[in-house]
């Protein structure tokens, strides 16, 4: 069973109050589109379980990776959040919507020359530190310009929270930040605070994507604190800022279980307040990372179909005029999703589909042996789910054009990103 | 072991006689480097196996979804070569470039009405008809300006030519073509030979990717043969043209062992040779479609080194500033590459590194556990064979701009691909 939508007295798909198949007409296929209502509601939600969890002592950032854009980040400025940014190029398009500065933290386990320099000269309000070598570098490159930045070190706490070995990220082995356990964090530390041009503020760790249990977090938070409190007494510091990154499932289909977001920061709240009267020590500033959890459900692609292949006996192909470009995350990690024809909404989902691309790859598959309503061709396929990780995602294979991106607001649909041209695609070419 | 590379007098791996740490410097890093005297030496090895082994009676597409530029089209052009194009993107590219029009195959599973409205308009020279669906829109669109337009079917022969899952398109459960085993495609064509403005001038097949073997290709001339003789003979009409695809391998690490490409030529010159015998019809005018193994081999993707994470008994990352934005083949097939420290490329490979890209992301890998000369902070690292789908699948996950792309001719360098700036990722946005 497909979780809840509307459906008008059409029997299409709605979203954000609008009909479907007029956003495919007016706007063409394939075409992202995003609910804009659903992505502030989420923003309020971790925002208030600061507030209310936590007297406002933190700072929500919205992990923009997930999907980044001019009017995202016009939208999460909107809402009172901070924003992730992990590249140059990420940075720059906060800087070009405006996005106050001081409210963006650098992340990356690569930042290179250009980009620190490009953060510093405007002001970016944190940097994660990855390791040494890049605390070094961005040391000088203040220097250079006579700045003291706040910064954060990435720490890999060693939690495991089974989640995809693709986005499992706080355990030891992990290409990100520095051990706790083997006492590399405390040393790296140790070499940080000698730089005069870096503020260390706090601690920073991430520990995987889709994790639909509190306990990871507790634990996590547990861990990282008194980590935070052993390096303060250690090097009679006062690191004060504890940012726990996200990783907060979503549903993308039925068996995904989600928390309420709401519920992290009441329940590891609780743990701070615990670490902090044992340690005797203050509640630190507390920060949290939410990116999925705030745009992917709010997001949904539309494709036209095409050709429908009935092979007896191997599977049944509905052909989109999309695929892997739009969409890598099954071709990826066999993501699931949930399928529906937009324009067939009120039907039974009785006809197993595999929603093929249109790449010349066989692999280029969306999902596989699904159940839709019965398609035929020009009918409208909705991918429900897919506001994170898909645009960002999106490559240019077989040189197929990006998608436009329209956002839906209290029943308006706008566009917001202009579908790319064959002139674009082909811009650099000599 | 690696397979021979120049190293010149500094040990510093060369391209095409070039120093590739100069090239790093020249154009930046990541940068894709193509050797394009590889390119037409490998283009002349299909065309003269058409030539020697078949008295020239056919014609060699350059399967352009490897990697379509514009430059990439004029060297394919200038080679004699034919070029095959999947979308409206690779088409508009050809065009831009120049490319003879005859000469162009328009391939894939789902081509709009734009797209073939504008191949229409440019007088492609022929169409590989995926469905019935499509051969109707062809037709009509065709009949609107009045042309007769040549086209081949696609079926898929059975074979299976045992390559990785998601490479395998000839088998019967496939989102290509029409099935031949179970009687569908001669269906089709019954159907498609009633159309006015269609010339069904033969037909096509694609057997997988990375085919070290000849008995897959015999196997499948021999069937296609029968199947177009059977299909003349019962419809009493004159297909001559038999396209048996690409899929010839590549050697992307020592145990990928190719056959030499005019050998594919020669076997099933020989095959055919036996089926015309037998079922006494004419020699078919023959097509042959590589794509990676032109040019594959001719690429290399230049790096430059960032932190070095030795985490103790667990494994050693290595840090540079691409990852699967520029390079997703490791995370979506776990692809294999030869990587050699390019600064040291005289030294010996004893240290065990994992390669990990910038993006916030754990998949983000390009290879683990490979053996490399021991790098520090600031070298170049360069990845071989990725001349094909590297570019061509290259996405701006985390916001990353597209590598620039230098061929190496004789010699001498040039920009054929400029790097794309952050104006260029955010130009669409609203």
């Amino acid at each position: 069973m497909l979780r809840n939508y509307t459906v008008n007295a059409k029997g299409h798909l709605e979203i954000g109050g609008i009909d479907s198949t007029e956003l495919a007409k007016t706007y063409g296929t394939p075409l992202y589109v995003v609910d804009e209502d659903l992505v502030r509601k989420n923003c309020r939600i971790f925002k208030r379980a600061i507030d209310s969890n936590y007297d406002g002592n933190g700072m929500v950032f919205y992990a923009s990776k997930a999907f980044c854009i001019k009017e995202m980040c016009r939208v999460i400025d909107s809402e009172g959040l901070g924003m992730d940014v992990v590249s140059g190029g990420e940075l720059y398009t906060a800087i070009q919507a405006g996005f106050p500065m001081e409210k963006v933290i650098f992340h990356g386990n690569f930042k290179t020359d250009p980009e620190l320099e490009m953060a510093v000269k405007a002001n970016v309000g944190r940097y994660v530190l990855d390791n040494l070598y890049e605390a070094e570098r961005l040391n000088k490159i203040a220097e250079k310009y006579n700045k003291k930045v706040k910064a954060l070190l990435r720490v890999s706490p060693g939690t495991d929270a089974h989640t995809h070995d693709f986005i499992l990220t706080g355990k030891i082995d992990s290409k990100f930040g520095t051990p706790i356990e083997n006492g590399s964090a405390l040393k790296v530390i140790g070499e940080i605070i000698k730089y005069k041009n870096i503020n260390l503020a706090g601690l920073h760790c991430h520990i995987g994507s889709q994790i639909f249990e509190l306990e990871p977090f507790n634990y996590t938070a547990k861990v990282m604190l008194n980590f935070l409190a052993d390096a303060n007494e250690e090097y009679n510091i006062n690191m004060n800022e504890l940012n726990l990154g996200g990783g907060f499932g979503i549903k993308y289909i039925d068996e995904h279980t989600p928390v309420p977001y709401e519920k992290y920061m009441e329940s590891v709240a609780k743990t701070i307040d615990e670490v902090c009267k044992v340690r005797k020590i203050d509640r630190p500033y507390i920060m949290m990372e939410p990116g999925r959890s705030i745009v992917a459900a709010a997001g949904t692609t539309l494709y036209t179909v095409g050709a429908i292949k009935e092979i007896e006996n191997v599977r049944n192909y509905v052909t989109i005029d999309g695929g892997m470009p739009d969409n890598p995350r099954y071709a990826l990690y066999g993501a699931p999703y949930d399928i529906i024809v937009a324009n067939k909404a009120d039907k039974e989902p009785d006809y197993t589909a595999t929603i093929a691309g249109r790449c010349c790859e066989s692999g280029d598959l969306i999902q596989e042996h699904i159940k839709i309503a019965k398609p035929q061709p020009g009918d409208i396929i909705a991918v429900l789910d897919t506001g994170a990780y898909n645009y960002s995602m999106a490559s240019n294979y077989n040189r197929l054009p990006k998608p436009a991106v329209v956002f839906i607001k209290e029943g308006q649909a706008r566009l917001t990103v202009k579908r790319e041209s064959y002139e674009d695609i082909t811009r650099n070419d000599i």
